[in-house]
């Protein structure tokens, strides 16, 4: 088994995403608060630009700015391409990263609970779902992990083990005392998981648990550009809820019904505000039994 | 009594508040569904750069800037604030508009659920409170006329009667189905009441009814500008429920908590996203009982 040696967690990827700013605030003034005695592990806030805006990105998505390809090409030069050669460089690089694990803080306004994403399914990746199944069982785990070829644009996918967490709902640009509750105690399980992981001192954990895998993402019914309707009200805020064949999906502007006729899914980022210009309806997930691998 | 001759249906005062911006598409393309035989009736986009931009606002808040003093100051010239003088010339004057009401239609993100607000207490606004909270009981009914010698600053104080909706919760920049169900629902209901009022052909309207007026707004804690906590779970969410004197108000990020040492009050507006740079916490009102005036 590969021992962790450095962590880093990552707020502010989106500047209007703040409780992971407040965070990274919080745990830069007092790094005893993510201390363990096992490994190194640092704060910082990732779009220091963006959250001065008060918006979610100054020029593109900077969480979309991590493929190899995109990080050699000097022109891509604005400023989120800028920053993410920028963060390469200090937290990677990409193929020999100096982070093992990089935790990186987000919120959705869709309601999504305290969701761990994990990019990639190995001992490490499994094994922690199986820690934070069992120790929070408000949290969904959810792999990203479909097609292991396709490479992630994702900044956390700079480190070795790629870990995202998500929490909302929450609206863009304030704080919920809630939701700022989960993201912490989330994140601070990660950290102790990862130093008895280290230690080899894990609790029991379950051989297999219930975790759900990214599979595709469905765009709004438009025509030329035009928006057609909205998300159905038996969908919307139902994240991680069963989504049947024959259910209710779109409710269109001239009261017709658009219903699902793919196979039974689990939605998530369900009408989310980060999305909407792109217009994005939500994505999708299976349900899935999760084996955890040993080293 | 007077009888209304013009309404504006006034949508996208803030360019983020997208339920009141698809309403106003929607009715100006199909007027008919916005006419009354008693009124003309028109729908407007007040800001329509900001919502270009899928922001708040440009420059300053469009819904601060209809003051007599500030309309007649040309001196104020950035965007807002000159886009508040076309549209005091073309909806108003102040002193004698054209339009005899307007109702301008706003998300908040906080719990207000369907708000209908009123700027000044009359026979016509306090029937049309009647007149909602007897046929849509889950509209909220809030007086903004606490001290009349006050002049607002609001869009719709250009009219004779400024009526405002505001509903949520929604996030900015998306629409949810069920806030713009509720929002069309209780606009339709103000244009119902409106030609009824001019063919005094009211249903029996109860003699007075509960009702919320505005007293003060509260700002979060802070110490040198800097934040010091969140509302307080106990109140997040609880828009016009009854916060007592002693319940608890405030969170702070040292684990202390901040009581309310006020009367009982009725907060809402509660941890709104559009207050927060200006760390606003939520506004105040006393519940009331409002006596009709007839004319």
């Amino acid at each position: 088994m590969a021992r962790i040696n450095h962590v880093a967690i990552v707020g502010g990827t989106h500047g209007d995403e703040y409780s992971g700013i407040h965070l990274v605030e919080k745990w830069q003034k007092t790094p005893a608060l993510i201390a363990r005695d096992s490994f190194t592990c640092e704060a910082l806030l990732a779009n220091p630009k963006a959250h001065q805006a008060n918006q979610r990105y100054i020029d593109a998505d900077l969480n979309r700015q991590f493929l190899r390809a995109d990080l050699a090409d000097i022109h891509l030069g604005n400023y989120e391409q800028s920053r993410a050669k920028a963060l390469a460089n200090y937290l990677g690089p990409k193929d020999a990263p100096r982070c093992d694990v990089i935790i990186d803080l987000h919120n959705t306004t869709s309601n999504m609970g305290p969701t761990l994403v994990l990019l990639k399914s190995s001992p490490f990746t499994t094994q922690l779902g199986a820690y934070v199944s069992q120790i929070m069982p408000s949290a969904t785990i959810l792999f990203q992990d479909g097609d292991p070829s396709v490479e992630h644009c994702f900044l956390c996918d700079l480190a070795t083990h790629g870990v995202i967490i998500e929490v909302g709902p929450q609206p863009q640009s304030l704080l919920r005392h809630d939701i700022l509750a989960q993201m912490e105690a989330l994140t601070l399980h990660v950290l102790d998981f990862t130093h008895f992981y280290n230690k080899n001192a894990l609790p029991a954990l379950p051989k297999s648990y219930d975790a759900f895998r990214y599979t595709q993402t469905l765009t709004l019914p438009t025509a030329d550009g035009k928006l057609l309707g909205t998300v159905h009200p038996h969908v919307q805020d139902n994240d991680f809820k069963e989504l049947k064949t024959g259910d209710p999906l779109f409710s269109l502007f001239d009261g017709c019904t658009v219903f699902w006729e793919g196979q039974s899914t689990y939605p998530h980022f369900i009408n989310e505000a980060a999305y909407y210009d792109k217009q994005l309806a939500m994505s999708l997930a299976d349900k899935i039994r999760v084996e955890v691998l040993v080293d």
